[in-house]
């Protein structure tokens, strides 16, 4: 079946292979008047590009975008955007072994399983490189939500075991340092054993955070298209992510609910604010007009020098050791990619949202005959 | 928008609120041929009903299912099968103060200000009751799934700080004591814990797992699809869940990659096998044909019968104390109910996965003319 | 796979077969604040009702609606609205030479293809009693359109060769006749034709127009979900139609491109205005601000009960005669399922169209940080 | 609100205006392994390019298609199929009037309102040229079907008032004019016709008429959706057509019961045959087993050299004539849009169709626990 494409009004599907004619994304259903420029784009693409520090692969990937169609005169026109980075990097290589032999938590096996052969010249639709088309829709859905006062920040929470702490966070330190954390002392504890993992051909895992600032209260449906649960399958849906929390996350099944519930209370502008946020901004799956906080798992990079234990496709054991160029850990070119997931989400359902009041909507397309009504 | 309707082939919705005429649901797309009785739906009724035990709350709720259509002679037709609970228990009931305040934890305040009102007789589509129509449903999808030798089985896995050890599941020890934990002495921890926060007026949050045996490989797709996405989605649409894991989940992003990669062998019979399981069945999105291994985490109870503070519709400043019969924890009576979620969400991708190899396509249709084949 | 459910915004999923417990129908995402009563449903399911005139069966069938949930103190809640027609008449009957011999015209044949077996108590969901959930849930889409000026009205534009002429075109009395039909002189030659074709043992096809007013310009998108083309997809979905116009349809063509154009002039308020209407009010799938027509050709009733040549479901040659109380023609009491189609599928696109424009979603959500804007 | 993309299992995602870099489609959800060049597309996108007669447009438009992604080592991989053509023919232009007058029977005005602005070099997405991702997307379905057994073929049944008959159908005619008419004698009249009306400056419609052969029965889903509701939808979706029929179409509505059944009959090869077929190949909504055979109304092409009444953006009234090269007629171009429109239908119930029977189903996943089962 079809998995490449998400969303309902805003509507993304991406296309493309690791070593393909290149990656692309088409994004249909965004509103027309948007100024847009493939520099709005590039800059995103920029912030996932490899090569940036020692903790990024040493692959140059140009990864210059194209906007085919959906842009006139500077603005979104309303009709698909059609967006794509050729491949440039593709010289002959050899192949052969991840041809024959199935990588330990890479896609390899389930792909053969499921369509009985697989494009091996890498990871295919599995490859980190599809979530270029991502980032690239990801920018126009941040775009949109500026123009609505939205903004939506990821960083990186944790490397391994080293956290950081909220009470250090420092929103300019996140450009600092290449790990995308916003903690000076945590980030300089990771990087060192970072360091220490790479040299034993390891790679470490981590968690990205992300929040949602300036959403009105009344975004997500009770139900099953909850505004959690959309954002659950968004993040998810990012390869090599395996936990998924709003607020508090699996901190609040440790809790209590009198701790846990969070105080309504009047803010001075006479407006409904909580005294608390441990539900991260959602209340029966609608946002409630606090800021939204998730966070999601990453497991370490599978690619590792280490010899491995794994089988071939003719079903012989053997062992593995994977070369190249890998990062030891995900999670700082991840940044932006949850960053994209959490904005794409956001915007289709702040869209989707426009329509469950009907005084509103009467607002929006007048009330022409109100005496004949019945 | 319309958030009650979920699934692509086998597809859900539901309807009712806690205090309407009644509770249903209509599933769409199941294959025609399974049989299917109200008792094969009532079983799965039964374990979600309050008034259980003393952890469960003293409502008594009768909630017998009706199926309206869909079956003829004891098999489904391949046509929508509506199933309905009306509500018996509607005696007028003084609501006063959740009528004008908002509930810290509920959705009170996100429906009015998403709706501009609501009904305000109970927790309305955010209640439990709503998830009558999903256990009904997840009834079917479970026989269904059956059918095809594959198993969804939810237990208790915590309880606030109290976790059931591996080293100590015992799979009949679930339906022994009434908080499905299958670990008696996790369990009795849990019940000590339980009763001491009952006293307290306070409520306690815990975590579901979940598990699915015999699912072949090559379910879900890559990209915007995964297995393990639309897992996600379904659990978190669960009221109540703010967090979700497969396989390892955040334990991963603490791992590194030699110890969470999950080695390739051959088992004796000739067939790949995983020696670990880390990855929780699911590798790039796409079942690996192990065990699928998932976890919810479940906020406290929001009611509570302590004094909190609030505000009221009309924007003053108030305190709330909650009373009636409520569960001091959620969790036992929501294993099914991720049981459900799980079993609905597998059996659509697994009916979606028929369709993604030409040669399988052929060899259920037939390929009568290969000798034009160009 | 679930093929009861339509739409995107205002979501529709029926129920039910001709003899089971009932026919109902789930619509989602109806917008909160819409006044609400089973009389509105009621007086809907009254113009689709049977035995009204000697054109229409003789069955009785009560058909009282029940709205079970999404609507509180009169307006509907923004959650989903459960409506059913539980059915009274359900004595046992003998079905016998339907349950093993296929009807001519009927579906018998391809349901047991395609489901291996069926409820051969009548039509199943192929009968005329599933449109009881359309109708109702159409009944709400009007509803909602008309407290935004908007209106659906359709009748009888022809039985068999008898047309109703433009030109005698009179709205009130497509009440007076049983049929219908706005022209008497047809109506009148009409049931002449009728009389002569029941007294055969015959029955007649016919077309039935619709027409909607007050619509504003830019409903319906470009490429796949033009407006025309979803209506033909809802019209085409009701039994018995076998063609769709729209505007001058297949009239147009045998025109030519000086006669089919629409001239676009200013009228006296200031507005753009056609002098012409051939294209029927949708220009590249997007609706113009003028009426929208549409005409549905429906077949002759299939059940006659002169003796046809079919087959049993053992595959032997047999006749058929079809006895019982059935309509000689469809088509004045399928006018208000075409109303209902339309009216859900215009309902649906107009809330959809709401999402077109930045301009307008900031003057509905505000545009609060203009000058941080980039 | 996003109208790029069709179907469920077979998805088509179409990009591009007119006068962009180019346009392109995305195909996701092909089952993997069927054999695919980029000759097949080409070879279809052929038959809908112009300059090919004195009936099409002299504009040279090279249209090479490139696969740039979801192929590899010669067959599909069940990954997205992104294709392009790279519009070459880009000079600068003089687009006055266009850009500020509103052509009559053209899309400008309800861009325009839709979308507060639009790309004013050509039609944009409503452009003729919009249909080469769905030639393109169609080849990929009609070669699957193929793989099949099933074929699909349109060609010109009307042209204005000429008519082919069904008397003198010869399929190499087709192939012989260039009007895609199977009837020589019909094809010569319709020529002379259309010499003349060239000479006036004015433009002709016609019908396009569509056959499938090969399908088994079961395909299309009762209630809202039915295989002919669904191609309906799809045919209308391409720009100019006004009308569509199954079977019969509006000539059933005059016709009797008794003549427009289709009576049932054992074939000597011992399977059910239809001796008529004024269904057009389905019953309720499913496929029955024999030849499909629909049509598509097409207005006269709207651009006409002659002078037109019109408004301009500013709201002024004006005269417009448009120059250019424009078809005279967008039928024997438009045969194969809808044969690609009723490919990806067809294809994509096909496969949803799968799922519809248990027995089946269990046939696929084989049935491994029998003895268990309950």
């Amino acid at each position: 079946m079809a998995g490449s494409t998400l969303g309902t009004i805003l509507k993304v599907t991406t296309w493309g292979e690791s070593h393909g004619k290149g990656i692309g994304v088409v994004v249909d259903g965004c509103p027309a008047g948007l100024p847009l420029t493939e520099e709005d784009i590039q800059a995103c693409l920029d912030r996932r590009k490899p090569g940036q520090s020692r903790f990024t692969t040493k692959r140059q990937e140009a990864d210059r975008v194209e906007i085919l169609s959906g842009v006139f005169e500077g603005k979104t026109t309303g009709t698909p955007i059609s967006m794509a980075v050729m491949n440039t990097d593709q010289r002959s290589r050899d192949y052969g072994n991840i041809m024959e032999v199935y990588r330990p938590g890479h896609a390899d096996y389930t792909f053969d399983e499921k369509y009985g052969f697989r494009d091996y010249r890498g990871g295919g639709r599995s490859s980190g490189r599809e979530t270029i088309g991502r980032v690239a829709a990801g920018a126009i859905a941040a775009k949109l939500l500026k123009s609505l006062g939205i903004t939506v920040c990821a960083y990186t929470k944790a490397v391994g075991p080293y956290e950081a702490d909220p009470a250090q966070f420092d929103p300019e330190e996140m450009y600092r340092n290449r790990l995308y954390m916003p903690d000076a002392g945590a980030a300089a504890l990771a990087e060192a054993y970072l360091d220490r993992m790479m040299s034993e051909c390891n790679s470490v895992g981590g968690v990205v955070e992300c929040v949602i600032d300036g959403l009105p209260a009344g975004v997500g449906d009770p139900v099953f298209e909850k505004y959690d649960a959309s954002l659950a399958k968004a993040i998810l849906s990012i390869g090599a992510v395996k936990g998924f929390e709003i607020g508090d996350g699996f901190q609040a099944a440790k809790s209590v609910g009198s701790e846990n519930n969070d105080a309504f209370r009047m803010d001075e502008s006479g407006k409904i604010k909580k005294e608390t946020n441990h539900a991260g901004g959602i209340l029966g799956g609608i946002s409630d007009g606090s800021r939204v906080v998730l966070r999601a798992a990453f497991k370490p990079t599978p690619s590792i020098a280490q010899q491995q234990k794994t089988v071939t496709r003719g079903m012989e054991e053997t062992d593995i050791e994977i070369k190249g160029r890998h990062d030891p850990i995900i999670v700082p070119r991840a940044v932006v990619v949850v960053e994209a997931m959490a904005a794409l989400t956001t915007a289709d359902l702040l869209l989707l949202s426009m329509t469950s009041r009907l005084d509103r909507i009467q607002g929006f397309f007048g009330t022409p005959n109100y005496e004949t009504y019945n």
